[in-house]
Formats: structure tokens, sequence, C-alpha cells
């Protein structure tokens, strides 16, 4: 995905793609020489495992020459443990940190606490002695913002007051977030999953993972989900995971100089970062197999999982959520689920497919027209603007106001007897006698129905508000939003059907599994299975996502009513287009990611897609024995290939090897200096053989056959380009030749393959509808 | 890994691989022609995917013409998920089935139910309202043999009585069991999962996945797990939910007719097979992508998921095991773990590997003497024998005489204060009143005692029976044994450091966590350590062990013991040999398998590998325009390689194609039945142009282009051997053309690549120790 291999010259044939191609653009222009490749290039898998094998070799060789050597190998086969321990415990401890942070400030939009001003609501009424278990909404230490200037705790000013003051603080959070991520590290922005995918696929974007990426997005993230955007931290999580992978390659020769193995550790880092999102180590493994990782060997999946593990156990160390539980949303239910059931989850599961692809089209749409007019010039402006939106609809509705992931923790809830939330207003039946788990069916209180007017409200403000967030200048994943969509759509369905069956459980869909009296419908699951249904039709994950579910609620029971709606949410969400916001956001911006998943089921040939076409000049190629140094030298500077094919000769034009733009450079740059009687017009010989010299007086050859690789990568003109994208995706290449009969005919290089494949789409976008 | 390719005639060279060719030597011997291909030899993975590619793009071509063609491409789209179901609920049944039928002849070993004849033990006892919680190890009802034959149901007589008749059900169980395989399916006995790796990577063993091989399997395997064998079912029932995967494939021509597509459902039924062995899906499905699978496409993953939760379910609607649990070994801890527990933990996975490395090398030497020696000649003998000697052994002592799985069960569980078991006999408190949970640690009393003597018999009993037992021709799997040594080491351990932390908990190393009158240690748990400990060490898994593990006690709590413990022992396991049963048993069989795992890091290059080697004669090609029908018809006859390759002309020996030696013996035999005028001196043409016919006299052309396949894949002879087995394990080939600046020089199958791997490894076998 660059300027690779030795191409025709002519005009860059990038316009062909209308709407990806400006990064592609970019890639066309020339880069200077620095480093193992450049940024925005591709790496050669091929090339990287075997500079590891060489590498590792050696090694070994050595290892049984000295005690110190073999010390030396047995550190290096240790390493990778090592790194992930390291990855484990940092991204644990931000996580951990991040997690408290944004408890405080939420809070602090609100009100502060006396006792101690670093101390979160839940804290503070925590280590207060007065609060009891029946007055444990009211704690005297936490004063709100009204109160602790006014004295006044009720009444319209300082309701007011609490309202300007929720506004400002928002504001303020939001704009040091923006700043920040503006001044210090603009990749520090978005969710961070697109680009990570397009790294672990082999692109290289220099300071993407960088040290500054990761302060500043976890401070900005911090910020960012405090001023109570409708965003969450589960994307940026694993961006900033993936950022502490990136730092501890670089303490080990054998990650920070091989890219090939420096993604190994980045895949796992990737699960590391789940893992802590949600406390769901194995969920986290799965989510980097599934959904990040490009190439996944089996000793990475063990090395993930032991990141992954101690992230979460390092997390629960620092124990942000308060209790000693690993997961964020830990609900337990008491009641199972029946078959009839299954018609409202399945329900839910289109409701989760229609807001994934609505999702998506208003998302690219917005995101497309913010590249495109005015509105992309003014990134701080726009998240003010949004911010200010977001706080004044959110203030007044009680579930909006609070953090995102305290509404999904409650709407999961089951209603035990003593909850005294609004949505748990039913009314009782004085005569029951039964304290905890088990309560059977009771009719809605007036709080219950207030609370489902609110979340209906709820409901559309974060629909819409939603699509205009995600994408702004700001850390911002779409996990915790996307769920809490599909959570509160879910708890109306489950409460509507909770309530149907016990004014109507004569009815026949009820008659054969709710008695009166007994607990039938638990609210909570509806509220579950929706936030699947609406995770799934937005990102497309189904197995991950059915095991964090599966990890958060610890229980296999549930683990039938998540997988039909996960399921008929990716089924609906396909028909509207295949691809999850992730792929779409990749597209987007038009990075270089082969999708391993996308099938290519078209009937074009190698040849089709070979450069040069028809119309264009002739292949810029090297030949074994009558090219002079000077012709080289010309040809590296008029062209900005990657490299050259080495032919015969012009002629027969067979094929005998390829050489790297970079090393030849670098060899006539060391013979023109150091050689004696290497000059312009000295031939470069790629011949096994010495040349004979046929005169005294004919300047000295340069011989370059060690430079020259004898094994390039080649396929004939007849092969169908769905072999060739197989061969691209399996063996992670960055170029291939065409010959016919060891004729060279032309070269493929990445970008080629990618281009053709959108063509295609575009000319025939159903035909892998049926995959 | 077959005759594959156009290679050189001439001495085969499997001499070169010791011990290690047997079944590769039959492999050298030419077939008959049917199907599409022959047994025993290694599918084309390229080529099934392309030929999936065009069946599908001609269904969706056609779905466009009329409703009736929609419909049935709707359908071809549905049926990967319709072929899941099947095999979900099929594989659930059968599983469901073997455990009802186990139950009941394991105890009918030992008595039989009054009240009905069929009701195992537990069930007689549960029906029967005589039995009261207090008495329950009392029912009426069940009646031991003696009891039943002779009216005493104590003293010397019915003791002997009781023994003989015990040995003598086992005898026949077995003798049942060994004749019913060695008549009907001898393909049913042993694990299975050697040959299903195997098959899953591209081999074909014709009838191993047959319906006869799921009949019988499914009957003996009843039989020799109630024989009380060391055995359990785990493995064996992975290889009859392949038989259910593959015998429901042949419904759907989309996977009966594509050995590629087949291989993913069967992926996924190996997944279902261990969903149900231990009612773990998740873990199922880890397992089927960690150890059994081969190509794992991401839809497959998702694929297996769903057939693993319908066989999980679909066995819980049947209930084998008396409650509502969906796992096999349900076990609540209430206590939780410490630090200075990690000790024991980590011993206990030392223990492991060491079994593990023990028990491969003395299973396997067993194994190759069968083979070598008389021994082999008396399979039924052997089983008669082994049963014999275990049914002996085992009476005596009360934890071998009872089915393993139930031995487990035990060791695993907590001691509440109401168990009865004589590992559960402590000295009580007699002040103590709390009824429930957390019961503080106790001193020991007799019964544990003796308990712990009985244990320290069984783990010898079972650590050399099981090495014995494993390999014999009758379905046996080895996760169950496995587990039992691991889980009496592991209880063992557990007692001895409870019992010192009750009497010594002044020590250094208790006082920091284990006051008096606390509950600190749960011997249960480490019971399930070392189970997890020795399971990894003979068959190397990691991650899905842990999941599967992690399943069955659903916490998470308990997964860094699991781990430490299952890590401990790969690594110490590793140390005596890299490969773990299955590999083992690979290599003994001679199996053609490519292993992922394994990674080549040698410096050869294709040139060392490919023939024809230095002495050989020269490779057997065709030419695109000299050749005639009659050159052709000898080269088949005189040959047995699978296709040959085309070459321009012999001076030459450009390369243009590959032709299929199938292909070309069709059109040969339809152009002499069909088209005038071919005859034996027919020049057969490759060309594109046609033929220019110089004088009317010659006879007609022969024009085989169609059938010449013009993208054969192509290595040059410098590429190193580590790539080009990365290209074979990737991509799936059979065989690969080296040639240099398009000059064909040879050929390597996967089979020689195999070879040099073996070769290589015997070479040199510490150079992969680091990796």
């Amino acid at each position: 995905m660059d300027g690779d291999g030795a191409s025709s010259t002519g005009a860059t044939p990038s316009e062909e793609m209308n709407g990806t191609g400006n990064l592609m653009d970019f890639l066309d222009e020339p880069f200077p020489d620095v480093g193992t490749y450049e940024d925005f290039h591709t790496i050669d898998w091929l090339r990287e495992k075997s500079r590891d094998t060489d590498r590792h070799r050696k090694i070994t060789t050595k290892s049984k020459e000295s005690y110190w050597e073999l010390m030396k190998s047995l550190l290096d086969a240790w390493s990778g443990w090592v790194v992930m321990l390291l990855i484990g415990m940092l991204t644990g401890t931000l996580a951990g940190v991040i997690d408290l942070a944004v408890d405080w400030m939420t809070d602090l939009k609100e009100g502060v606490c006396l006792s101690a001003l670093y101390y979160s609501r839940e804290q503070c009424c925590w280590t207060s002695n007065e609060t009891t278990f029946d007055d444990r909404d009211k704690c005297p230490q936490w004063q709100k913002w009204a109160e602790l200037m006014t004295g006044h705790s009720e009444g319209p000013g300082a309701y007011v007051l609490n309202y300007f003051l929720y506004v400002l603080w928002a504001l303020l959070f939001s704009f040091l977030a923006v700043s920040l991520v503006r001044v210090f590290a603009p990749y520090a922005c978005g969710s961070g999953i697109p680009e990570i995918k397009t790294i672990l696929s082999g692109f290289i974007i220099r300071g993407y993972l960088g040290k500054w990426t990761l302060l500043i997005k976890t401070v900005t993230l911090v910020l960012a989900v405090s001023s109570g955007l409708s965003l969450g931290k589960e994307g940026p999580l694993v961006h900033v995971a993936c950022c502490c992978g990136n730092l501890f390659c670089s303490l080990f020769s054998k990650y920070s100089k091989n890219e090939g193995k420096r993604r190994e550790v980045l895949s796992a880092a990737a699960a590391a970062g789940v893992s802590v999102a949600f406390g769901a180590p194995i969920g986290g493994v799965l989510f980097s197999l599934e959904e990040v990782s490009y190439y996944f060997p089996l000793k990475t999946l063990w090395r993930s999982f032991f990141a992954a593990l101690v992230a979460a156990f390092t997390l629960r160390a620092i124990n942000p959520f308060g209790n000693s539980r690993l997961v964020l949303f830990y609900v337990e239910y008491h009641t199972p689920w029946y078959m009839a059931e299954l018609v409202p989850f399945i329900l839910l599961g289109v409701f989760g497919g229609l807001w994934g692809a609505l999702f998506i089209r208003g998302n690219i749409a917005w995101c497309r027209r913010r590249k495109t007019t005015l509105l992309g010039k003014y990134p701080v402006l726009e998240v003010i603007v949004i911010t200010g939106i977001t706080a004044v609809l959110a203030f007044p509705n009680p579930y909006t106001r609070r953090s995102t992931s305290e509404l999904i923790s409650e709407l999961f809830n089951d209603c035990g007897a003593l909850e005294s939330s609004q949505l748990c207003d039913y009314v009782n039946n004085p005569n029951m006698s039964r304290p905890v788990d088990d309560i059977p069916d009771r009719p809605a209180g007036p709080g219950v129905y207030s609370a489902l007017w609110q979340l209906a409200l709820a409901l559309i403000f974060k629909i819409v508000i939603t699509i205009f967030t995600f994408g702004m200048k700001i850390p911002s994943g779409l996990f915790i939003p996307s769920m809490a969509v599909g959570a509160i759509a879910g708890r109306i369905v489950g409460i509507a059907v909770e309530q149907m069956a016990y004014h109507h459980h004569d009815w026949i869909i009820f008659k054969s599994w709710c008695r009166p009296g007994a607990d039938c419908v638990t609210p909570g699951l509806y509220a579950m299975v929706g936030a699947a249904a609406c995770l799934g039709g937005v990102t497309r994950m189904t197995v991950s996502l059915v095991v964090i579910m599966f990890e958060l609620t610890g229980g296999l029971e549930y683990i039938v009513p998540l997988m039909a709606a996960a399921v008929t949410s990716k089924w609906v969400a396909d028909a509207f287009g295949k691809e999850g916001i992730y792929e779409s956001h990749i597209q987007l911006n038009g990075y270089p990611y082969l999708d391993v998943r996308d099938e290519f089921t078209h009937r074009t040939l190698a040849t089709d897609v070979m450069r040069p076409r028809r119309s264009e000049p002739p292949l810029a190629v090297l030949t074994q024995d009558s090219t002079t140094v000077e012709d080289v030298e010309t040809l590296i500077k008029d062209t900005d290939y990657n490299g050259f094919p080495v032919v015969v000769s012009r002629e027969s034009e067979r094929l005998i090897g390829f050489v790297q733009r970079r090393e030849l450079t670098v060899a006539i740059k060391t013979a023109r200096q150091k050689q004696d009687g290497v000059v312009s017009s000295s031939v470069v010989y790629f011949t096994e053989d010495n040349p004979q010299v046929a005169e005294a007086c004919d300047p000295q050859p340069l011989k370059l056959r060690r430079i020259l690789n004898l094994s390039p990568f080649t396929v004939t003109d007849h092969t169908p380009m769905e072999t060739v994208v197989d061969i691209f995706r399996k063996l992670g290449l960055r170029q291939c030749l065409v010959t016919r009969s060891g004729r060279l005919l032309g070269i493929i290089t990445k970008k080629d393959v990618l281009r053709h494949m959108a063509q295609m789409m575009n000319q025939d976008p159903e035909s892998i509808m049926f995959n």
C-alpha cells in the first residue's frame, strides 16, 4: 500500500477510486530513506518472518558457545512473556486510574465532597458514617454546587444554578480534551480501532502508538468521558493498551526491530484493552482474534490470554468499581427465561440491526460531510457545540444526566425487594413476605410509568446525538453508547412484556409458562439482550460479543437469548450493508486494509490487475549484466518504486530476481566511497559468475548479487485474482511479480489488489451478499 | 502426501525416514481412479476454494433469473446453519444417550435396581420413596448381586461373589466392545483425535467418519467406559461428533462435493463434541480452534459456536447428570485462594508436566512395541487381559471401583457440613453452629487418613494402567484418566496443605493469611488445579484447557491458579519433548500432518528438497506441441503421479502449465471415443493457437488447452525452505513447481516437505527448543 515495487510510471490511477483514495494518493508520494520501513508503508510479513528466523538461528547457534550466551538466549525466549506481563500491568493500572478519575470528574459536574475533595459521590457517601442503609441516597458530606454556593438545595434557583454549572463543567472538560488533542497528539482522537486494525494488518503509521499519544489519549479520554458526551471508553482503551504494547516493544530488540513480531505483541495488547474495558479476559482475547487481529498465531493466543488476565487482575487490585467483582456490569438474575420470550428477544435483535445500519449510514454520511465541508476546519468549535447541546438536553432527564455506564448498570439490574430506584417502583403486595429474590411479577407503580417516558426520550436523544458524536476530534468509543441505546430499548420492551404478562396471564401466549404470582419476566435481562443486539449491529462482532456478555452475567443460562439477538441483529444489519462501523471508517479514511472476511468472487485474472497497463510505458527493470551504475542512479532518481525486478536481458525479459531500492542505494553509495574503480560507467552485475573484464581500461565492475532477492514471489498472468487475493492475504505480501513462462510481464502491489477489489465491489455490490 | 505431482521415478525415498513412514510407504502405491480425491490423498485447498467460488458464482448469477432460483440460492446460503443445527442436535442426543447408558451399565457391574431394571443406582435411589436425606446411601430397591442371589449383603462370601461378578461383567463389556470394533468398524478404535487432526489438515481417510464408524463407536464407547477400563469418553465423543458432521454433509452438495467446505463443518462438529463432553461450549470452540483445526476461518468460528451451543442445550434437555447444570463437574467454592498457595499449585503443575512427559513416552513406547511385536496380532486378547487386570485391581479400592468421572467429581467437591463421604470425615468442633458454607479448617478424622492411603494406591494404579490402556483397539479417550491422576494428586496435596495450615498456623508461611478458625484451604480446588495440570501436560492444551476449567467452575476467581498450573505443566512437559500425545500418535502412525506450530528454522533451500535429486532420472513432463497421444498414455501407464507439468519444449524446459493426471486420462478417453481422427499418433496440443496441420494425411491433433492449469504454483530454486513450508501451510498446497528464470527444475510435494522436516528434526532436535 505504497509506491511499492517497480511498476510503470505514468498517471497515478488513484482517480479511479472515487472517495476512498485520500490517504492512498498521499502514499504515492516519494519518501526519504530512513528506518526499516517508511511511514505509511506496508510491511512484508514473509520477509519479517524470515528475518526473525535468522535472528533466532543466530541466537541458538551462539547459545552453545558460552554460558553467558545461553542466558541471553533464554532471556530472549522469555522476553515475550515479560512484555505481556508489563503490558497487562500498565494497561490495568491505566484503566483503573481512568475509571477513578472519570468517576470523580463526572460527579464534579454536579457537586463536591466536603470531607475530601478527591472523593467521588459514591466514595464520599460510603465513607460517611452518617449514611444509613435506608437513607443511602442522602449523605450530608456530598453537596451539590447550588447547596454549597447558596445554601439552598431545592427550588428553581438551585436547579438553574446546578444546570448552569453542569453545562459549564461539561464545556470546560470537552474544550480541554479537544485542545490537548489538537495541540499535542492529533492521533489521540477517535476510537482508534480502525487504525489499529490497519496497523495490525501490516501498515506503518509512525507515532500512532507513540508515548505522546498514550499520555494525551489517557488524559483526554478522562476529560471526554467526564464531559458527559455520548461516548465510551472501551475503544480508546484498546488504543491505550496498544500504545503500552508499543512502548514495551521498544525495550526488546526482538520486537522493536521486527515489525511482524511487534504486531504479535500489539494483538495481545488489544486483548488486554478489551479485558480491562469490560473485565472480560476471555472476551477480550476473542475480540482481538475476531475483530482486530490480522495474523494471530496460536502462540499469540496464549500470550494474549496471559496479558488479558494480568490486566484484569491489576484492575481488580485497584478496584475502581468499589467491589471485588471483576466485571463492569455484574448482574445476577433469579429467573430462567422461557421459549416464548424468544419472540421479544428476536425483535430486539431486529431493532439492534436497524440501529446498527442507521448508525453506520448516518455516522459515515456525517463524517464524510465533516471531511469535505467547512465543518472539518473547526474541530474545536464542533466539539464545543455538540457538548453544549448534549449537556443542555441531558441535564433535565435523570437517565441522561448521570454517566452512561451507570445508566446501563441500572437498566441491567433486576429489581430486588429493597431497590429504591424509580425503575423498581412496583406496587408491592402487602401480604408478600419473602424478602429477597424470587419476587413475583407485580403491577407497575407511577414511578415506573414516568421512568418509561423518560427512558423513551433518552432513547431518542442517545440515538441522534451518538451519530454526531462518534468521529469528533476527541477520544470516543461507541461500545457504551450503543449498549445504552439497546439497554434502554430492551428495558422498555421488558417492562411492557412484564406488565402484559401480569395483567393478561390468561392470554394464550402467557398461559403455558406464566401463572399468576410467579416471577416470569426479568426486564433487566431484556436490557442486556437489547444491549448485545445494538452492539452487534454496530460492530458486527459475534462470538466475542456473546462471550463478553456471558462473562458479564457469569452464567451460561442466558446465552441463548443473547445469541438469538446477536445473530438476528447481525443478519438484519448485514442486509443493509456488509461492513461494520470499523470497516466503514477504514474505507472512509482510505486505509489500505485487506479484509480477511471479504471474499473475492470475481472472475478477473492477474493480467487484468497488473501494471503496466496496456497504454502505460514498460516496467522499470534492471538487467543482470548490462546496466551501468549511472543507469541505476537515474532510475532511482526518476522513479519512487521500492524495488526493481532484475531480468536476464531486455530482449528475453526472463526474471532472475528482485532488488530493494533501499539496498541498491546503500550498496552503490558504499561502493563509490570504498571500492576503487567504481565509476558511473561501471557495469552492475547480478550474475553468479565473475564477470569477465574484457580489457584493462574498462572500469571496475560492481557485483551486487548479494543484495539480489533470488526468490521473488511470482504468479502467472492467468492466475485468477481470487487466488492472488488469497496469497496476498495469507502470506502478507507487499508485491508479486507476474510472469508467463518465465518472462516478466508486470507487477501487482497490495495497493493494486485493494484498488481492484474496490472497483469490483462498486461494479457489483451484491455479489458478496450470500456469503 | 501421496504419489503426488509429476516427479522423478526411481527408488522411493521413504527409507530415509525411519520409523515414521509406514502409512507414507503405502501412499506411494498407485490408486484406482474414483471420486474427486483418492483415499489417503491430500486435498488442494486452493483448488477446493476456487471450486466453491465457481459454484457460488453460478448460484448467484442464476438467482437473478427466477424466483425459484433465488429461493434455491437462499437455501444454499442457509444450509451451513442447518447443518450446524442438525449436528448439534444429534451430537447432544448421542452424548445424552451415552451418558445414560454408561451410568446404567457401570452400576450393572455391582448390582441391579429391582423397581426398574433400566434404572441406574442413582435413579433407583432417587425414585425410591423410602430414601431419606440422612440415609441416602442406603436404598432398598437397589440390590447388589450377592444380596440378590444369596440373600446376604455382608460377609466374605458376598464380597467374593460381588468381586467375581464385577470382573465378569467388565470382561464381558470389553470383549463385546473389542469384538464389535474388530468385526464392523476397525476405525472406531482409539480416541480419534489424531486422525481427525490429520483429516482436517486435508487428508482423506475414506470411511473414517462413516455411518458404521458412528454407530459402532457410539455402542462400543458405552461398553468400553462401562467396563471400568481407565479411559474416558471425551476424545471419542469428538470423533462421534465429526461422524455426525460428515453424515449431515452428505445432505448438501455444497459440502459433500467439496472437501474444503466439508472440513469447515467438521471443525465445528469437533467443537460440538467437546462441548457435550464437558458441557463447555466456549471451551469446545477454543479446543477446536487451538487443538484440532487446521483452517479455521472466522465464519467457522461463529458456526462452531452455534453448533456447540445447540449440542450443549440438547444434552441439557436430556439431562443425564440429573440436575439442571450444564457441566459435568460443577463445583462452587466458598473460599478465595491466597498468594502463598501458588507454591503448591505450581508444584502440581510440575507434577502434571512430569506425568504428561512420562505418559507420552511410556504410551508411545508401548504402542510401538504393539505395532512391531506379536502383541499387535492379538488385540482382543490384549483388551481382555488389560480389562481383567484393571477389574481385579480396581475392585478392592473404593476410589477405583466406581466410574472415573464420579471419582473426579468427588475429588473436586468442597466438603460441606453434611457431606457423608470418607474424604469429608473431619473432626467437627461440637460448638460450631454455622450449618452450611464457610466451615473453618478442621483436623482430619480417621476416614480422611484411610482415604489418603487408598487415594495414593489409586494414583499409582491409574498412572500405570492408563499408559497401557490408551491405544488399544477400543474407543478410548484420555481426558478423564489424565484428569483423574491430577485430581487424586491434587486432593492429596490439598489435604496435606490444609492439615499443615490447621496444625501449624503459627508458621511464617501460614501466619499472614490463615488465622485459626478460618477456612483457608479448599482441597477440592487443589484437585481441580491438579487435573488441569495433568491434562495440560498430556495434551499441551493451553487456552482451551483454562477456559474449559473456567466453565466448569463458573468463576473467574480461580483462573489464576489454573493458569499457573497449566503454564508450568506445559513448560515442564515441553522440556521433555515438544509434542503432545496427539502429535506423538500422528507421528507414530506416520500421518501426513503439517503442524502449524512447528517452526521450520533451517537454512535449506527449495533446491535441496525438490525432486528429481541429482542421481535420479529427469522429471516426467509433457511438451506443449510435440507429445503424441501414445506418449501420454505410456507416461500415464508407467508413472503414478497425480499430474504432469507442461513445458514449451524439452530443450527450453520453460514451464507453461500443469495438467492433472485424472483430467488427462478422461480427456484422452473421451476424445478417442467421440472425436474422429484421434489416434495414437495424434499430437497433443496445449498451445493457445490452433495447430497448423501441415498435411492432410497427418492424424487429427488433440487440443487439450482447456484442461491445462495455466497458473501452477511456482517458487524459485533459491527460495528458503522456511518460506516454502509457510506457503504449503498457509495456502494448503499439494505440490509446487520449482523453476529458475522460468525453466522448470523440479517439483516439491507436501510429502517431500514433511519428509524434509522430519529429516531436519532428526539432525538437530534442539533447534526448535526456544520457540
